[in-house]
């Protein structure tokens, strides 16, 4: 009995550090096409094959064009082997066009973990039984990650009930639907898994242009605690933010991203 | 009469988009090494004649060995050309060794303008001559960035008095010193040209291994005003996160970068 998240990021070894995948409609979000972060997962998995050091630490991600269901060939290159971390680069391809690169450092994250301090800046939730599932009573067919991924909040976003706010901001909890448990590859996939923050105050859909994802530490079992941001629109351009906490209640990862606002 | 940050950042075209630069000793930092973002600068200078868009928007960079005085080679490529934006690559290689890496867009900053809206995390300052220079009564030799950048502070950082406080944050005015007004090339460099904020809780100087940098607008001339921050230490990791406005008043880059701190 295998998870959804391990068989749609499988990767097939080919030639000259190549992987080839099959991107599925089983990750698609509010445009109706699978998200990049999906498409990012699929070329962490390949790259992790390539890299001395087991967890990715750091990755930086650039979304070209859009990412369809279907073949990928990822290319992956290490770039450079250190003792302590290595750094190494995918591209994932579809039809001979890239769709993303993304550059990443890789470490063995036990060796660089010890005391944690915190200034500011944590979701504060009840625990998740205590919250509301917020798509319990809406449908949404098309968008196929909400299948995936379930969620918990303390109460109904506004935008889902037609009542936008003004704060772009939101903390949730959020785990994988069928039990698959975080890991740090899944958190390469999970800092985009939810809808832009700047839905909550009114505004179209953004689309992800770059994002950094910090993997801190590797996740305990259990549900993920979320705090997304916006602090910044101007113009046409936002970013946004993500901290993600595990269940004992450590950081395990942050993501800034930088999105493209819809008129 | 030229400024520093243009002829130290100077390129020579190559053969196969190569460009060849010279690395300066007047950019260095606390460890008496020419700055990352000095180097990365001189790539950014080195890819932007590559793009058919004429100002960096994203760029993220990884800093895979330290940058030392002397000849440098960056390997320049275009990734991808799009209609409002295009995404290019750039390596910079001392003595035959990767030093940094790269992956950035470019677009015509102007055509992605409009309102802004905050929400929280803007400085608090009163205007640079109402604050003092937080270096004036302070020899700091070595350190020649100091003599290419100048600061002010509503007063002196306790870091510097030999106080450390309990909050990695700091509010400052930063310029470059000889009049070069701050352009998005300069901010590629500027995001990271002050002390590590862990210096304010009595920590040792910290390394940064990646960066994301978004430049939002074209700088006003005149002062800039910063916030910076850290909010999680854990282990040996933190990240930091940096915000420039012009003086103006308008949110102009935003930057966060992770990095190793030393036991």
């Amino acid at each position: 009995m295998g998870h959804f998240f391990d068989s749609d990021t499988e990767v097939t070894p080919g030639a000259d550090g190549i992987y080839n995948a099959e991107i599925t409609d089983r990750w698609t979000g509010l445009h109706g096409r699978p998200l990049g972060s999906y498409g990012l997962a699929v070329g962490m998995r390949a790259l992790a094959r390539q890299m001395p050091h087991s967890d990715p630490l750091s990755v930086s991600a650039y979304f070209l064009r859009p990412i369809e269901v279907g073949p990928a060939e990822t290319r992956t290159e290490l770039v450079h082997k250190g003792r302590r971390m290595s750094f190494g680069q995918v591209t994932l391809s579809q039809g001979g066009e890239e769709k993303l690169r993304a550059v990443a450092a890789f470490a063995d994250l036990p060796d660089l973990d010890g005391p944690a301090s915190s200034f500011g800046d944590a979701p504060q939730l009840p625990p998740p039984d205590e919250c509301v599932d917020p798509l319990a009573d809406l449908a949404m067919p098309g968008i196929t990650l909400l299948d995936r991924v379930e969620y918990r909040t303390t109460e109904v976003p506004g935008w889902l009930r037609g009542e936008p706010g003004t704060s772009p901001t939101r903390d949730f909890w959020m785990r994988l639907r069928d039990g698959r448990e975080p890991d740090p590859l899944a958190l390469t996939f999970l800092w985009d898994a939810m809808s832009p923050m700047v839905l909550e105050i009114g505004r179209a859909p953004s689309t992800t242009l770059e994002a950094a994802i910090h993997i801190r530490r590797r996740p305990a079992p259990g549900w993920l605690a979320c705090r997304a941001a916006t602090r910044h629109i101007t113009g046409s351009l936002c970013e946004e933010n993500m901290g993600i906490w595990d269940s004992t209640g450590n950081l395990v990862a942050q993501s800034r991203q930088l999105t493209l606002l819809t008129p």
